[in-house]
């Protein structure tokens, strides 16, 4: 079972180096986060990570959640874990100081949150979708319901989720059926079934707040008739204080293929209470004020199961003897070489890093852009830049960094061999659980859709062509060292060829839309590599003035990223070839002819 | 929860269309294997694994093998199912007739042997292993062991396993320890430890006929002093009769990713008394002998998965109502339309298709070539070029076919969206279950080796460039519809590129031998992906006559074989790439230096 161990070097590098996050900090007026508290929040969330989270990972698997009487049990020692997780203050590390948060802003916690999650993917999401909840209700509740119900979800007394998924209704929300009734009160009545719901029940919180998407009575069929409610477990009086159970239940949970210890759940709404969050059937674009933010949680998920995986391999890879080296016995006073040394060994590791601190770098400069859209302070051009920018690498981030991050922990099967088949090893488990996160929060799939068709062909190219734009007048400004200038050359005519590549399925768009849909996973996975690329070349330049004083760290750095564009970012060439293809091969058999 | 449902049409159309098995069974002196006596053996097969084998999949996998008091017990049914398969005498089939055995070709098991896998891949191994040991007695035995064991072995009222790796010795068979001691009557005394035994103990038979590597007293160290043994777990006597249990225990078994149905174990020999399979020290050539058919095998459990996860998904894509296509409502009186309108999922399928019947076409090709090496009619010319094929095919197939069926099964988890990753659709399962086969047998990576330095460059290129110069001489004799013509054209490049790959590396390689490593499982995915364009032309032209009499199954080859050529074949070019870069970046870096 290999053990986490936050990386706080290299998370160090991304945040201070990298993003000089004390600035950009200071910029938004958060005097408070200055690098030297941000390196002991760090350092205290590693130590709590390491110490209490990341133990119960193993277990959480093995024992699962129990459903019981209409009870969900988390596994042993979850309950202790959260309480503790509670008292610490971790869930106020970013919320409103009105309501009891500490006010440190979303990039401090990302980081957090990595580091839960690369060490108990399960556990992560209690707190990972009580998140999501806030975010909603301090966007679209009213300052009452935010007075009764915030003061606890950011105490971490009571959790929250997102209910959005019916059994007929997944990727296509407009399908809902749930239905809510208004009362003379203002309040609502809400009636259906809701599957999928993480974290919908436990024993960690004394009440869970659900975020639901429902249709009012009367309102209009599809996704112009759906409308937000925010629907208490347990009812909350005016003042905050518990009151009568809401007609609210879990009604079975799902056996799944990982992340065992978190309960997913049916949730029944019986006439439950609920209240309407923003305007009635705005719903739909009420969910998408927090989806970006909840998007990037999740492809950090893939980063964080990257870096699981490449720690467990990487600590194996060193220590496992197995035959010599083509090159002749590296350590010929063993019986065999440790398995490092042979270059397909190493072209797995690499590729491990190479995601793990690429993504990071990729999440955390989002995680930046999260922030300014957040602030009151940020001035209106910056906030609209940032919110351009995280609509475009959202659905990239999203889908590219979890399939990544999902083939970084299968690599880490491959490093182990057999062993890494078997559980006490602990690689299959970051497999099983990491694969969630190419399918929740939408599948990579919709992703491809959100990006090629919402985003880049529906600003007609606009928010691509800034992004790109703005990113090689940057590179062509920098002075680089001799060794990175064929990196940038590379890099400068990929950003080209992206540009090419969506006016040519653009053209094709014109005649058959079905092109769209044909070309999307191959044109985020290409947009994918060569944000990668982007990353690794700017943490070399970073790196290059370590020389002297980390000569490890600049030569690690300088490495991967030659790794990174001579054997990750040629496989974006692929993924243009495909996404270049005509649609025609995957529309011409009839639904009944795939199979005859 | 899917069912399984044997292919039969598709079967069929390889077997008699493209392989014309009718004339090679002649050819080969089988006489008894007709066109229709094959027909029969497969609808029979199908109608036992349809009904007998597939319904204990999920059961086996929720329940798995249990360990008590020395004790295996398999999963409910598995006992009552295997004796039904023992007495309608499947596990004869292929045996030699002078011990029970139907004497059917290998190839026409392997067709039984690819249903069993795709219903129940744990089930399907106990039989697997079984024809393992077998064709190892046969092939090195003496004739008085043979007469001793293989009765019951072919009967199926023993079964056998191979007994390789050892904790500290898995790729790296010459770190092994377990030792044999010479005793006066000529048998040997066993002990030592073996790890990783699938089908190591269990209820199922009640004698488990082990093929154990191990060390004479004395013998040189590595490689050049492994020896074979069988060494059973109850004592037999000269007649065939069971005597007292030997000295083989099962320490305990693995918890595991997968295959929970099949009991994955430590067996313990204490000076168990074994017999020596071929000549001292010459265990590891003998054990190359039946290597190239098992891992034909494991490339057919990939092919299964691809196979099983394509039912699936299709099956879900044709009834899931999810959102209306981008070119306009395909359904307009449904509430949206099912998504096999979509053409990324389409996508999806169509890959699981290529897979799975591309992966099909090639095994059983090699599977032709496996009866001409084991045939005693067979002219030695023929014999030659079908060891020759099946020497640099093999490692290919069981590697590419692994990984593309494990592909297919992460493409089918996603078709399903969330639904995909809940066990009870059992779309994970399949995932689970055949990620083993790219470890067991010989990771991907050590395939990649022996692909490209054993077979490859071990021949000087000749193994290769006879293959390829058949391959491209054969299409150019052929008369080709107009639509295929570019086909054609792409393969006979890529043939060419293969050679020009093969060549660049060769260079390297002299000076660097590390370049071998570097490049080779880049080389091996682009030999995969090319092979199995080939077979797709194949069964493309062959196809083209049926265009009157099958439309639908003309039109799904046509149809497939173009998405093959421009939506999978183009990865080679990734691969090709990738396999053509130096070394450089994965060999800098100090073991150290990965993370610091």
């Amino acid at each position: 079972m290999p053990s986490y161990h936050a990386p706080l070097k290299e998370m160090q590098f991304v945040l201070h180096d990298l993003l000089n996050l004390g600035n950009h900090y200071a910029t938004l007026g958060y005097d408070d986060a200055t690098p030297e508290l941000v390196d002991a929040v760090l350092e205290e969330a590693a130590k709590f990570t390491e110490s209490v989270i990341a133990p119960l990972n193993r277990v959480g698997d093995e024992q699962g959640c129990r459903f019981e009487n209409g009870e969900v049990t988390t596994p042993q020692g979850f309950k202790e874990a959260y309480q503790q997780y509670v008292e610490a203050g971790w869930p106020t590390l970013a919320q409103p100081t009105e309501y009891g948060g500490q006010g440190l802003p979303y990039s401090l916690n990302l980081v957090c949150a990595e580091m839960q999650s690369a060490a108990n993917h399960a556990f992560a999401m209690y707190p990972g979708l009580t998140h999501g909840a806030q975010a909603t209700l301090m966007a679209h509740g009213d300052e009452s319901l935010q007075a009764r119900f915030m003061p606890k979800l950011v105490s971490g007394e009571w959790t929250g989720t997102m209910c959005l998924t019916e059994a007929h209704s997944g990727s296509d929300l407009g399908l809902l059926r749930t239905k809510a009734v208004p009362q003379a009160d203002g309040s609502f009545r809400l009636s259906g079934s809701k599957i999928f719901i993480s974290s919908g029940d436990h024993d960690l919180a004394e009440n869970i707040v659900h975020i639901v998407i429902a249709r009012i009575e009367g309102a209009p069929a599809g996704t112009k008739g759906i409308s937000l409610f925010l629907v208490p477990k347990i009812q909350v009086e005016e003042d905050g204080a518990l009151g009568a159970p809401n007609g609210v239940s879990c009604g079975s949970i799902e056996h799944k293929m990982g992340i065992h210890g978190n309960a997913t759940c049916v949730i029944n709404f019986d006439d439950a209470t609920g209240y309407l969050l923003g305007e009635p059937n705005r719903g739909l674009s009420a969910m998408f004020t927090f989806m970006n933010a909840a998007r990037v949680g999740v492809a950090t998920e893939g980063v964080a199961a990257a870096e699981a995986a490449f720690q467990g391999a990487l600590e194996y890879a060193r220590e496992r003897l197995q035959m010599r080296s083509l090159s002749g016995a590296k350590c010929p006073e063993k019986a065999a070489d440790p398995i490092i040394v042979h270059p397909d060994v190493r072209r797995m590791l690499l590729t491990q890093k190479a995601i793990a601190e690429g993504g990071r770098a990729m999440v955390y400069e989002m995680a930046t852009w999260v922030d300014i859209t957040k602030s009151a302070s940020a001035d209106p051009a910056a906030k609209q830049r940032a919110s351009d920018r995280l609509s475009l690498l959202t659905p990239i981030a999203k889908a590219f960094l979890t399939e990544m991050g999902f083939e970084a922990t299968s690599l880490g099967v491959q490093v182990f061999g057999g062993h890494g088949y078997v559980a006490e090893w602990g690689m299959e488990q970051l497999m099983r659980d990491t694969k969630i996160s190419c399918l929740y929060e939408g599948t990579t799939g919709i992703q491809a859709l959100d990006l090629l068709a919402r985003k880049v062909l529906g600003s007609r190219g606009a928010l691509l062509e800034s992004y790109c734009t703005e990113l090689a007048q940057w590179w062509m400004t920098q002075s680089l060292p001799d060794a990175l200038l064929p990196l940038r050359q590379s890099l400068l005519a990929h950003l080209q060829q992206w540009g090419e590549l969506t006016q040519s399925i653009a053209l094709r768009a014109q005649k058959n839309p079905d092109e769209i849909g044909a070309a999307s996973v191959d044109y985020l996975m290409f947009a994918g590599y060569v944000v990668l690329a982007h990353q690794w070349l700017r943490m070399a330049l970073v790196a290059d003035s370590f020389k002297s004083h980390d000569p490890d760290l600049w030569q690690a750095k300088q490495v991967t990223a030659q790794f990174v564009f001579t054997r990750l970012l040629p496989k974006a060439a692929s993924h243009a070839l495909l996404a270049g293809q005509s649609c025609d091969s995957l529309m011409q058999l009839d639904s009944s002819q795939f199979r005859s």
